[in-house]
């Protein structure tokens, strides 16, 4: 099998699968035990805390350990629910755990930023609401799951930081295949561990120290969010982020990218018709996201695919199992008709070219 | 180092380990992934669900995963808080992660059901209460993490089914050391895999299928949890209370209350004013807590036992790290000054009576 879906998980990374082990080996106490063993784990823990931090430009102090981006994106609207007063704006190609805990916790107190065809926010939009009637809080993702486009997270924060509004960016889909630099300047940020080859079940939220817990309990990171620590799940994270890091710093994504767009014109030189989701915005090296032509023998793009032997989505995983046509479609202003046409083809730092050459020849155009 | 701290965490198990390291192996894809990858992380997801289910004696649907006992607890509270009216009843013996989400999502609506000197949540009064004042739920804990002190469950549910009332218990510390089956009974059920030998950082919950979301995002978990499943961490949580059960079917359990009794009559017999919490009530088999003497160079009990190289606990692990006076000891009527004297050892099921018996020579008694 061809795996083209690490936007919905990308498998245990060698570094990760490593440092997981080791954990489990080295640190079999609970961090919050007063003997040794329990100091050792919580110097590990605190460890892995600072190295996250440094990766993200911010202080240990303002990093907490979750279950993962769901969690966290829920963590981050529960305070600005509660310790907020007046319109949350919330750009309307979040993803569902951005989206849903909003639309319930907020109610009337969300308005929806609206994107171009182009898959981007409205960044013109957005400067002239925080201009003339700034809102409490905006929400922007950094990288969108579903189309790849990249998202102008660095000036929206600088414009909310200019209007004195709380800025909050799910990163989730960034973190592992550009650099972290800077992220950590956001007032609120989020991710997880398994897209980029972390386990399932961590991620982390950087946000103020006064957040109001979601989780409440023992007093486990610094009281705002109970419960023991997963430190195996967390230092396979931050190994596995530091070891992208590294990656991304030898350099490396201009090729993914060439391949990426080779393999675009190839297919829609193959396959007339084919339309590039986000074509005029700077999207992830990794994921491309195409509306295919009808295929000549009735069948969807994604089952077609799957028998061939390539494991691609029809949108963000989340929704893609119930078949809900996409609301990142619909805010791109595309018709909801052709959503099962869609397929996203999203690959891995170590995906070789050749391997996007096979999709195209026996995968594709076949 | 002796490590008598399993009461705070168990150490990953080997059954627990092959399970991570073949899932994460095995199942690469997100169980939500609409392709063949994705279907067969999917079932074993699905097939992990009924197996504990069937240890549980409950039905698969009713089972949902969380990230543990912690989310559990406040995804059940959270549920009754707002899908009832009136007052849920709340033993005054519960881990923080029952009681601070009550005393926060309940306020008034909560009331504590009082404790006896032995441990045990006060069943007459319950009992009492229950006929004159239903309330709208009770929550009991199964076996106290303090003490070990078992508590009557199985009667409070039943009594509990008689008048209409839900009922909810964390069996976080009974699982893994007393038979799982019949706790599927009750309405909740609450608990996590680190406790017994699988990772930290999953857990589930076995409650209705009308259950509120907590955490709001993607469809999984039956719309009841949203967040990609730790499939490795779930598969490895349920191999592990599965090589339990089996254990605990063959027998062991009276063999290691044995080994319990004579350490704590050798303790006392070496330090005699030692007090054993509970004594008067049927406890684990892992757990002793006792109030020792005060040590003749005035050192701290869990200190000098660290320095000699043994691992133990001077309350629950949570609330140990930040040495807060236990709830569970103020429940029992004694007095918070004797708090520093109180010692929790905890056992695992490989703990060998010759442990306990260095334990008390070259530890207690030196």
């Amino acid at each position: 099998m061809h795996y083209f879906d690490h936007a919905a998980t990308h498998p245990l990374s060698e570094v990760a699968r490593a440092a997981w082990l080791d954990a489990a080996t080295r640190f079999p106490a609970n961090p919050s035990s007063l003997h040794r063993l329990g100091a050792r784990a919580d110097r590990a823990l605190e460890g892995a805390r600072a190295r996250l931090a440094a990766m993200l430009g911010c202080s240990p102090g303002e990093v907490i350990f979750t279950s993962g981006a769901t969690e966290s994106n829920n963590l981050m609207v529960h305070h600005l629910a509660h310790a907020l007063t007046g319109t949350v704006l919330v750009s309307s190609l979040e993803h569902p755990s951005v989206l849903e805990p909003t639309r319930h916790e907020l109610a009337e107190r969300r308005q929806l930023i609206p994107a171009t065809p182009a898959g981007v926010v409205d960044l013109p939009w957005l400067e002239n609401r925080l201009r003339t009637r700034p809102p409490a809080a905006v929400l922007l993702m950094a990288a969108n799951n579903e189309t790849g486009v990249l998202q102008p997270w660095r000036e929206v924060a600088a414009r909310c930081r200019e209007h004195g509004v709380w800025f909050g960016c799910d990163a989730a889909q960034w973190l592992g295949k550009l650099p972290a630099a800077g992220l950590g300047a956001c007032a609120f940020l989020t991710g997880c561990a398994h897209k980029f080859g972390g386990p399932p079940g961590v991620g982390f939220l950087k946000g103020p120290t006064t957040l109001r817990p979601l989780l409440r309990g023992g007093p486990q990171e610094d009281r705002r969010r109970a419960g023991t620590q997963n430190l195996p799940g967390i230092l396979a994270m931050v190994a596995s982020l530091e070891a992208r890091e590294r990656e991304l710093a030898v350099g490396g994504a201009e090729q993914r990218i060439v391949w990426r767009d080779r393999f675009v014109a190839r297919v829609q030189q193959a396959l007339p018709g084919t339309e590039l989701l986000g074509a005029d915005a700077p999207r992830l090296w990794n994921t491309v996201s195409l509306q295919l032509p009808p295929r000549a023998d009735g069948r969807r793009w994604v089952v077609a695919l799957d028998r061939l032997g390539f494991a691609v989505a029809s949108g963000s995983a989340c929704s893609s199992g119930r078949d809900v046509p996409s609301h990142v479609l619909e805010a791109m202003g595309r018709s909801r008709d052709n959503a099962d046409r869609v397929v996203r083809f999203s690959s891995g730092w170590e995906t070789p070219e050749s391997a996007w050459e096979v999709l195209i020849r026996k995968g594709v155009s076949s």
